[in-house]
């Protein structure tokens, strides 16, 4: 692996990571591919979206088909048929918001399958081998992701395990094709990232992720919380904010200086009818739309904008067709893919402050959906 | 309008139909795309299985989002984004297998919505009005379409009613870019059959549909009625019939000399998960593909036999993703207009009836779903 810082704009960077399956630009958002595909999506339509990487899910993988399976199969981008990198997640997040029963302690989390209620059991050794098994570009660490309502005393327990189990993660890792990275937690107690990221540091990855953001606290409380936590990580090494989030909420952490992003709102919002411009939230369900003979976006040139209307897609919602998900989920992900060019673009050509300020602005000025949720739950 | 025959093997027809949006060559299959979409698939998807022409439901369209809106929108191709030929249904087919309530009398039937309903009403001339909205290249007559244990008595009561909507409908017609096709009827009472054509050829359309097949009868008895009711249309101008059915239902049509066929089975059942093969139904959710790399045919060129395993695909079904669906059933339209694509040649070559014995021998030999439904009952 390499990365390559290109450009700097005040913290926002703009760098090149070269892994095992190809070269990604940064800034970078990856889409989710939770289950071995991103919802509604073929990959010949995730790479028209222009996407570079794309996310998958270890706990939901490991549940089904099983990550031994997967293996068998010639590995995850055999598997799904995507021959560009992949990120794989840890699973622990999915242990906090998905699974029942959960016991964490040093050795283990274990805790029963929100599939079927089988007893599991998730340690930094076993997560590492389902990730080789998988065999991502990039796996992640196991950690502990405590919600933002935490106290310190706990925070401050979750931290110390997370640092434990990274030793024994790159302890237990044999793929020189694949690039583990550390997570740092700490909430919003900087003084806890800062131990975090420098324990972290202290292991040598290849790159860092901000996990435990998102997670309940406040937009406001994560942005003053992510520029300070970002600069604990080394200028040299990819910085990866997890679970993030709204398009504005990539923007502004572009401005702490992360690199790297995913989330699940493009599609999830994309099946529930609700598309991402520019302007804001466009509710196609609304009735406001069902002669509109205009695009979701004018200019956006994804194959739903170029070829569709909002009263067609108005249309296949209303009827419950399956386009009308797979059309909406397509526009949004080519939406964050295109956000993230834009925001490459503006740092390249020194631009960054003043396009910062004009898409927040002008988002700010947008209607947006309360049901938002930057989180991937399921 | 312009049909070629280009060669003949028996009964058994190759032509070439020149619509409005282009040429078709027939025997030809036509997608279904019910409400304005074949299900799961996009326009793009629906050209790379080799479509020529698809069906769009008139019933359907009219209750949601309307054929005024659509003629607003600039037609039924402007508004899903389909450039070649479309042949819209009457809706005749729905008000029997979907609506409440209805009534049917020389003047017109009326109906109550399936999704709402609204009391509604179709006349012979409200049909053609509609399908000219739609824009479509072919328009079908409005039909009286008994199931096939009638009496001989109401079924010569719907024959000469289909005949006197048939005149109705051609009078009605005002478009010079749309196509208008009269409708046999008849069930399997052959001097019927042969009456209703007779009236029909008389009123001279540029084609003929065979109506009321595949409504209850036995493939065998539909078979036996096929051919002589096939008999009694003109050489020179295309024949369609209408809903029908199974690859080997369709190799037995071609041999008494259809030309078009619709049915909504290869997107049906994709979407539960079967898939057509020379040798015989896959139910990919069956246990013993969760380890099977191989394609779902081998030997097929379309994307999901191309790119995915039937393992891959088996694990999307169980997990409940969009994708599954949509590669199943993009494979399925794809086995059938390969199988009329075979036929064509088989037709040209002269070595049709070596084909068909050998097709439907195989087909015979494999093994099949009992749930298969020929007919669109939504």
């Amino acid at each position: 692996m390499t990365f390559q810082l290109l450009a700097t704009d005040g913290p926002a960077r703009r760098g090149l990571l070269t892994l095992a399956h190809g070269t990604v630009e940064t800034p970078i958002f990856m889409p989710v591919g939770t289950q071995a595909t991103v919802k509604g999506l073929t990959p010949q339509h995730i790479r028209d979206c222009g996407a570079q990487i794309i996310l998958g899910n270890t706990y939901h993988l490991t549940l089904r088909p099983g990550d031994e399976l997967i293996r068998d199969m010639g590995g995850l981008h055999r598997f799904m048929s995507w021959d560009r990198p992949i990120l794989t997640d840890s699973g622990g997040y999915q242990v906090y918001s998905l699974a029942h029963s959960r016991k964490i302690t040093d050795q283990a989390a274990t805790f029963r399958s929100h599939i079927d209620g089988a007893l599991l059991e998730l340690t930094p050794e076993r997560v590492v081998a389902i990730q080789e098994n998988l065999g991502s570009d990039i796996a992640m660490c196991l950690d502990e992701c405590p919600p933002a309502d935490t106290p310190r005393d706990y925070m401050t327990v979750a931290v110390e395990r997370t640092i434990r189990w990274a030793e024994r993660c790159k302890s237990a890792a044999t793929r020189p094709d694949q690039q583990l990275f550390g997570i740092v937690q700490g909430g919003t107690f900087l003084d806890l990232r800062e131990h975090c990221a420098r324990e972290l540091i202290a292991l040598d990855f290849p790159g860092y992720a901000l996990g435990g953001f998102s997670v309940g606290e406040t937009a406001a409380q994560m942005v003053a919380a992510l520029g300070p936590s970002a600069s604990f990580l080394p200028a040299n090494k990819p910085r990866y904010l997890m679970g993030v989030g709204r398009p504005e909420d990539i923007v502004a952490a572009i401005d702490c200086g992360i690199d790297m992003f995913d989330c699940v709102m493009p599609t999830r919002n994309g099946r529930n009818a609700l598309a991402f411009t520019d302007e804001g939230a466009i509710k196609i369900r609304n009735a406001k739309h069902k002669r509109d003979s205009g695009p979701l976006e004018s200019g956006c040139a994804c194959y739903t904008c170029k070829e569709f209307s909002r009263a067609y897609l108005h249309h296949l919602f209303m009827a419950d067709e399956m386009l009308g998900p797979t059309l909406v989920s397509l526009h949004n992900v080519t939406y964050y893919l295109r956000l993230v060019a834009r925001c490459r673009e503006a740092i390249e050509s020194g631009r960054w402050t003043a396009f910062r300020s004009a898409y927040l602005a002008r988002r700010a000025s947008g209607v947006y959906d309360e049901s938002f949720d930057g989180k991937e739950m399921t």
